[in-house]
């Protein structure tokens, strides 16, 4: 009932390093990139080709291009907000580019400051530089399971813009939770609104745990046949909005519970928990993830009397 | 698909506030309960009649009993290791007890220092007193869906515990996941067994959240049928073995979830999280629930450009 095999996505060094104020050393962004290539993620979105000047956590995209071990099979994606952003992406390497927009107006304008029609036309210069140089092109949409500004979003609408998108030639799409307003009944209805009104469509989920249940609408994704979920290390970065809220879904809690539920992602979970570690100690506190605490259900603890606690 | 209904149990007032160093003021606990009956919990486990040596937290057991506004349709559970907890909770007006063992005998000698079989032969007494007391009994049975010491645990040997307590006249029986290492496949596996050989039996689940999926065993337990689920305010309480690892989930994000999912709890979620706020307060740091911090999906957000990190 559920694909064989799933493809996790590490969104960690991009949509989590983006939002840490101190400066990451890139030797550090590097070491943690490695690690997950060596723990067996093979879809990584490894940074972006933003405006330094908006995000200077990651001017230094191209350096960590650069720095990344490549082995066979592994791809890395990056985001880009526009067609300058693309052809510094293509020098740097990238397997996969990343062109975002919202699926909302609000969010759109609040996000890229222009109309979604405007961000969508402005990938028609990506898609030929993507073309030309032979990379591949992955659109994110924003908020597909509800915007923070105007509610609920017609997952025809959404649909709509995944359609825009394949007369583009952009047929690979993730679906953003942006500030975690997805439902299992949500997913449910806008994944089989697009499989079937775009059916060649292959679609990525990316959700948040803003409300507790990011991985609850992963199971949902799963019963739909969706095979490709965007996570975080340590489950860190994501939503701005709730002060102190979860934002992206941890990349260990994915993996120990796909494999649980007897998907195979051939992530290592010893060695993603060791990365997790990692970005902890390079971050500098606690993080949200569940499993690098606990350890997986095979743990075991010894008979200490540390829980007599009654109940 | 679904139970159209559930009763969720808030157990933050026992299973959160014990593990508690500082002592909570008799007068706030009160206040908290009678928040959670003013929101629409019918079902509360108020606190546990153990010795006060053992948990000084709960020493206020029949004051705390005292203090609840009683509302019709209100049942307040408490905790009792032993029949002198029981004689305890009676004449405190308590409405069902909750005598607890575990389903593997390293983990029963470790929480109540004695084997599976002494602790079912201890329920006997404690069974005559609730019978002529007129008060219900709700056995838990802890680590049922897998030992921090021996690992996992047959659905088999859970049922059997079930049906001696079935025999005990024991119907009501709340499976816990101490620590965290039920999955739904186990769940799933868990439950039928136990429908299929103890039929009579009314099953409550209780999950914490240590490894990120205990929302996913709540929808693989409803996917079962089961209609009680057991979750603590603001997520508070739980297991001793991880640090830094949650414990039970919580019952603002398990409301949130069970709306969402189109099944009724009866509990008002506005009133619920601010519960939770208020158990934030008196705890006096932050704790897990994500609701309580992010607020429900209707809630809107101002378009004030803050969202302005490209993602």
């Amino acid at each position: 009932m559920y694909p064989a095999k799933v493809t996790v996505t590490e969104v960690g060094a991009r949509d989590g390093f983006q939002y840490e104020k101190t400066f990451i050393p890139t030797a550090q962004k590097i070491e943690v990139i490695n690690k997950l290539v060596d723990a067996g993620v093979r879809r990584i979105e490894a940074t972006s080709f933003v405006s330094p000047r908006a995000v200077p956590q990651l001017a230094d995209a191209a350096d960590v291009m650069a720095g990344i071990k490549r082995v066979p099979g592994l791809k890395l994606a990056c985001l880009i907000p526009n067609h300058q952003g693309a052809a510094r992406a293509i020098a740097a390497g990238a397997d996969e580019m990343v062109p975002i927009c919202s699926a909302s107006e609000s969010h759109n304008k609040a996000n890229l400051n222009r109309s979604t029609a405007e961000s969508l036309a402005g990938f028609v210069p990506i898609v030929e530089a993507a073309k030309k140089a032979g990379v591949g092109l992955n659109s994110a949409v924003a908020v597909a399971f509800g915007c923070p500004f105007e509610g609920d979003v017609a997952p025809e609408h959404v649909a709509d813009i995944v359609h825009q998108l394949s007369d583009m030639g952009i047929t690979n799409v993730t679906l953003g939770d942006t500030t975690g307003m997805a439902t299992p009944a949500i997913v449910d209805r806008t994944v089989k609104v697009i499989q079937d009104k775009v059916p060649g469509t292959t679609l990525s989920l990316h959700f948040h745990n803003t409300r507790g249940i990011g991985l609850v609408n992963v199971e949902a994704g799963l019963r739909c046949g969706i095979d490709r979920y965007e996570s975080s290390f340590a489950g860190i970065g994501g939503c701005p909005f709730a002060p102190g809220a979860s934002g992206n879904i941890c990349s260990e809690d994915l993996v120990y519970m796909l494999g649980e539920l007897g998907v195979e992602t051939g992530i290592d979970l010893t060695k993603l928990i060791e990365c997790a570690k990692l970005v902890e100690r390079i971050i500098g506190r606690e993080l949200p993830g569940q499993v690098m605490k606990a350890g997986g259900r095979t743990k075991r603890f010894a008979l200490d009397g540390a829980t007599r606690a009654v109940g």
